[in-house]
């Protein structure tokens, strides 16, 4: 939980430099705005049991109700920056494992609005960087692309219109399956016409950065087609921005990008650590899953296997819970994936180096247990608000109470004996020095003490 | 949500000080888990549909879920002190409001372990007494009382074992109902012969502090109840600590609070405010509500009504849900009632008040849009800590660039133009100043910027 606090304090502090704020919506939703918004998912959404009332489900991510939100709500909320950091809940297999839920938190950035086009798109990539880096779990990259060129892709290579999702999520298995596969997927499993499948192939492995968007404008083929070049479009403006906000270096434009959930309808993106890629098998070949539902993780439809925050553009998805097209509002967003975050973290940091409170000063007594006396000093302590404790025992023995400073690494301790406390005196010690010269630690005034440990502590 | 954030920073770290921790539990707990914890109140908690595997409902409370965590995490937590801030659920009059939910937050904190008497029990009414003055909330009074004195007097007053709950319950009624009305209840509802409550009202109208501890001790007949004297000697030693931890002002000994849950087995306490006492009749006699089922509030069961903080010491709980009997663990804890806390703030605070986004620069253009300068700039304050924004718009106009300022009171304002960019300057405006005497802003280096608004800032 120590992590768990850093990671959130961290992300928040990146969403309120970019004049974020908070919205709190229901852990409930009606059944109704949730189904259908999930594909073959939606049988994960947990159901509360009908007790009477309305059917109501748990939240399945926190996009939707958002979005429902914007709806109910759009007159006050034309434009807005939200955070919101809450938990989620998924059905995790309910057929082989039994009972077993899963919740688990996401960490939601969203810019609402209508603006002139791909800022705000920048601004969330810009925020999505900020958040990684400050995270500190080592290197990573930003793979981008945009669905209105994929679906020109598609368009131009032939794809009928009917069959351009299933397509696309054939094509974003692309990371972890070899092209052989997933064209065996295009082909038999969906039905396409091979020679399709071998042109989109050319493609979709395509990858690099700015020059692959201007190779892409001299492809007349693709460049006839409207939605392609509207895409390319924002490419470039997007390319520009992220070079002025600084974070060119992080990001490839990867034209098998497709990510699973349909309501994208801009660009798109997915940070991905080195830690977080596929794993490699001995001879050094990507060790493959066979699909993705083999994989255990059930936060993909937000932030895929193998990714560490991801989201995109959704320009429809208020409009889809707006009582008339006038409620819609556009939308760009990202989720990142803090549950990953922990576990990279803690792969990095021991536990013993997680200290678990915060506590800056235990107050021990070197005999007669002085209980009143600990107290006495406590309360002042915290008054001056000083994080403190003492043992709450009658007549502790002084090891159990050097114990609790070394198991909690409290810093400083106030050592209390009877002697001293007439003549009007506590003693310092600090914890942290190994050399045992300082022995008992100094002798100060009584009423020096507040203000001696404040000095210390950095609070003077 | 700004109040939110602010009400449980300042809560979290008043917990901190007293060296804390916060733990998770989940959402969820097994059926079984909660049927039967919470009297009555039970037919509020939430099932969920059954879509395979075990029963589930969500959770009612937070202190249910921390004694099932002890219980079975007992080995690694023989002593903790933990807080939670986190959502609870319950079902708000089914039969009635149709499909009504509610969710909201409670805010616990518990020091489990078994120490010498009355030392935790002190510190977490300390903490409590802390965290109301640090939410300057205005006034309160912590009343507190203690279930074996209650029990004592129940006892000496000739109420039948089985009748001691129901019997209890009836007497936590007095803050709201007149002795009458109590009195009615417990002889024509419960049974109770009219001479037994006619002592018992003897007893539970008294209010007082130490000296009605001291004159309780004068009791005979109590003082030969081996309940009621261990209570009391109890009491002793409260209001000892208390003395010490400078709260005694606050602290009223009052022997018909009550509390509703079954679970407490030591002193149980009750913080009123001046505001959340019972509605004053317009002839200046306390209105009263026939019983507490009237009451729209349903978090009554951890916090009544009219109150702001509750608890208590349960010592049998974690035992209730450990394997054998070695795994119980006693302990005492507080929950705030932050609901409430956020109603009497926002009662004090009008809305304008509240600054909703934290923007400390606003960077804005007085012609030609210069959007690309405006992002660059903004970058380079985001990248040095400054929290920052700009219009996403290719060519705002000046006027509503003020006005975003204005309407978010975002303290500084950056402004360029071609002119200044190509000297390299820019403005820097102080927003609040009314005086128009500075007119744009004063003029400085564009490389000298970031440090003239961190040292404007206070961060320098």
């Amino acid at each position: 939980m120590a992590i768990r606090e850093k990671v959130f304090s961290t992300i928040v502090s990146v969403f309120k430099k970019h004049g974020a704020v908070t919205i709190d919506t229901p852990v409930f939703e009606l059944k109704e705005i949730l189904s259908g918004k999930y594909g073959e998912d939606s049988k994960l959404i947990y159901d509360l049991d009908d007790q009477g009332g309305e059917k109501c489900s748990l939240r399945y991510d926190l996009t939707v109700p958002f979005a429902r939100f914007l709806a109910m709500n759009g007159s006050q909320y034309q434009s807005i920056k939200r955070y919101q950091i809450a938990k989620v809940y998924r059905r995790d297999q309910p057929a082989m494992t039994k009972g077993r839920m899963r919740e688990f938190y996401q960490c939601d950035f969203d810019i609402a609005g209508v603006y002139d086009p791909m800022i705000a798109d920048s601004e969330v990539v810009k925020i999505m960087c900020e958040c990684l880096t400050a995270l500190d779990i080592g290197e990573y990259i930003v793979k981008i692309n945009h669905r209105k060129i994929l679906d020109g892709i598609f368009q131009i290579c032939g794809v009928p219109d009917s069959s351009i999702r299933p397509i696309s999520s054939a094509v974003d298995k692309l990371d972890k399956l070899p092209w052989e596969d997933v064209k065996k997927e295009m082909t038999e499993e969906k039905g396409l016409d091979p020679n399709i499948a071998d042109r989109i192939g050319e493609y979709v492995k395509l990858k690099g950065n700015k020059e692959l968007v201007d190779k892409l404008f001299l492809d007349q083929s693709l460049i006839s087609n409207n939605n392609a070049k509207a895409g390319l479009n924002d490419m470039v403006l997007l390319f520009k921005y992220l070079e002025i906000f600084g974070v060119l270096d992080k990001i490839s434009f990867d034209l098998s990008l497709a990510r699973g959930l349909d309501y994208y309808t801009g660009i798109i993106y997915e940070a991905v650590t080195e830690q977080s890629g596929p794993p490699k098998s001995k001879d050094g070949n990507q060790m493959v899953r066979k699909t993705k539902k083999d994989s255990d993780e059930l936060d993909e439809t937000t932030v895929g296997v193998g990714s560490i925050a991801a989201g995109g553009r959704y320009d429809n998805l208020v409009g889809m819970f707006a009582s008339n097209k006038k409620g819609n509002i556009p939308c760009v967003g990202v989720s990142i994936g803090v549950e990953r975050v922990f576990s990279i973290l803690l792969q990095k940091v021991s536990l013993e180096q997680v200290k678990a409170n915060e506590v800056e000063v235990y107050v021990m007594a070197v005999a007669d247990g002085l209980l009143e006396d600990r107290m006495k000093i406590c309360s002042e302590l915290w008054d001056a608000g000083i994080k403190a404790e003492f043992m709450y025992k009658n007549k502790p023995k002084l090891q159990p109470q050097f114990s609790v400073c070394d198991r909690d690494q409290i810093p400083f301790a106030v050592i209390i004996g009877r002697d001293e406390l007439n003549r009007g005196e506590v003693r310092i010690k600090d914890m942290r020095s190994k050399e045992q010269g300082e022995g008992g630690g100094a002798s100060i005034k009584r009423s020096d003490m507040v203000n001696e440990l404040k000095k210390r502590l950095g609070k003077a």
